[in-house]
């Protein structure tokens, strides 16, 4: 058994009302492994980077139980840049450049030693290309989660039907669900997304939380209200990394327990928010953790007395 | 002992994505007042209206537990009128005609018969007429709450922080605690505005739910993710009068009873925006209330077993 984690990895120039960064490590695979690693320690990542990924990043994710086994490494290329703006209220942005360097050559495969894993999340890029990877998989996973964006929507949306058709969970964000299913209520949205094949819903609505449907079930996890919310950049695939890393832990995908999940991957993309970058899933440890989660409890939990 | 609901009570004609009105039956302490009395039947409704205003509109409130003594009529003036059209999202919308008539005359007097009153809500009108209100309680109340809007902010702050000095709980949409505080995020915004002098405050997010702020404590209610949000007008004063029909029944302002008032006022607002006007609130039953208490339950309850 192992968790499967497809994405990528990069760096990204931020700039937000509280500062801008120069170049810093990101990219999604490299934020859902760093999420998923605090709770599943058999992570198999497939990415592709260039010469310029420090080894020290690749050494501190190895150390957290990070197979690169399926990292491709194209020595005299560069890893793929974004740098983006975000305004003042946090959930918009500007992407300032897009330099896809070594992404342009992505050509993932799935190594022998991956095959088997149970748990696989397909982060957000190429919907052929996610195609490609579920194509390769000699064993059916428990559960294949995948992120994609309006980006292709735009562009390739019949492709994109096409992999979403063989995933078990999709997570997108409302617009993107909103334009998916042409439909404005995400109640209805989500009715017609899980009729385009996906068994699992969960939309993710920022700093307004969470969504998770299935069959007439639906659960609502909040974000955390945060005095700062500094940077963004990440926090979904963190949050797709807590879900995963907890689903792969606990080896159960029954909704009571994705419930739970949406709940750490919420703590965990609180936690990455606050800082720039991933840095702040690396100091995190074990009792923070679970303070976080402690308070999800208390900002939800109530008595009825209704009569 | 009763629970006092100052506001206005008069006929709105509204246009949504999903159709347009004529001149219903619609006002701040109008929706207050069907919600509270599912839960309390001792209402003081201080209001004013038009000869204009239906017989039966009153005979079905009185019926309800709402007393008129303070309901000024003016039998040869007409109600307020407000029109308005929704945009898609259903979280804005325009004004269309705002026709004051009689409330330009208001000068809210508390009856002999009101005095006492515990539990007092002020829906939103001028500052100067809630303020002229509370100091005519001649009994200090258990928990006096108001709601208020951005138009006073916008040519009436300094006379706005005289009464917000003067309540315990003052309910603002996010918009308005940004406005009001100077802080974009919700978490300064609310210590800022207790610093104002409300012990207790909650942010209402529309479709995003409700954060209510006491000391160091913070509770999130979701709202239900529904099929169609038919009209959100009255959404935010239906959610007071279930809030603050609750408080006045369990006759309990503890932080814990506060929570449970959060959760019924949001499942009042989620009948109200079902249909247009109050309707809905009209037709509800209690079972229907306690349905959709138990759908809240579901749609946040979760188990945490983090080791």
């Amino acid at each position: 058994m192992s968790l499967m984690i497809a994405g990528t990895m990069a760096f990204d120039a931020i700039e937000t009302p509280f500062g801008k960064t120069d170049k810093i490590i990101g990219g999604s695979a490299t934020y859902a492994a760093w999420s998923a690693s605090h709770f599943y320690k058999e992570i198999k990542q497939i990415s592709i980077i260039g010469g310029d990924f420090p080894d020290e990043e690749i050494e501190a994710l190895k150390s957290r139980g990070v197979s690169f086994d399926g990292v491709e490494k194209i020595e005299d290329e560069k890893s793929f840049f974004w740098s983006g703006k975000y305004h003042l209220d946090m959930n918009t942005r500007d992407t300032l450049i897009t330099d896809l360097n070594v992404l342009e050559k992505f050509n993932p495969q799935v190594p022998a030693t991956y095959q088997g894993a149970d748990y696989v999340f397909l982060g957000n890029f190429m919907p052929s290309l996610q195609l490609q990877i579920i194509e390769q998989l000699e064993h059916k996973p428990k559960l294949i989660a995948m992120d994609t964006m309006n980006f292709w929507m735009d562009i390739a949306m019949d492709e994109l039907k096409k992999v979403i058709g063989k995933v078990d969970l999709l997570m997108v964000n409302d617009s993107e669900a909103r334009q998916l299913s042409g439909e404005y209520s995400l109640v209805k949205a989500a009715e017609k997304i899980r009729a385009m094949g996906p068994k699992y819903l969960i939309i993710k609505k920022g700093e307004h939380g969470a969504l998770l449907f299935h069959e007439e079930k639906v659960f609502f996890a909040p974000a955390l209200p945060l005095e700062v919310v500094f940077d963004p950049t990440g926090a979904g695939d963190t949050f797709a990394g807590g879900f995963m890393g907890h689903l792969a832990k606990t080896d159960n995908i029954s909704f009571e327990n994705m419930k739970e999940g949406v709940i750490i991957g919420s703590a965990m993309a609180s936690f990455v928010v606050e800082k720039f970058g991933p840095d702040k899933l690396k100091e995190t440890n074990q009792d923070d953790v679970i303070n976080r989660l402690e308070r999800f409890v208390d900002l939800v939990n109530f008595d009825l007395n209704v009569s």
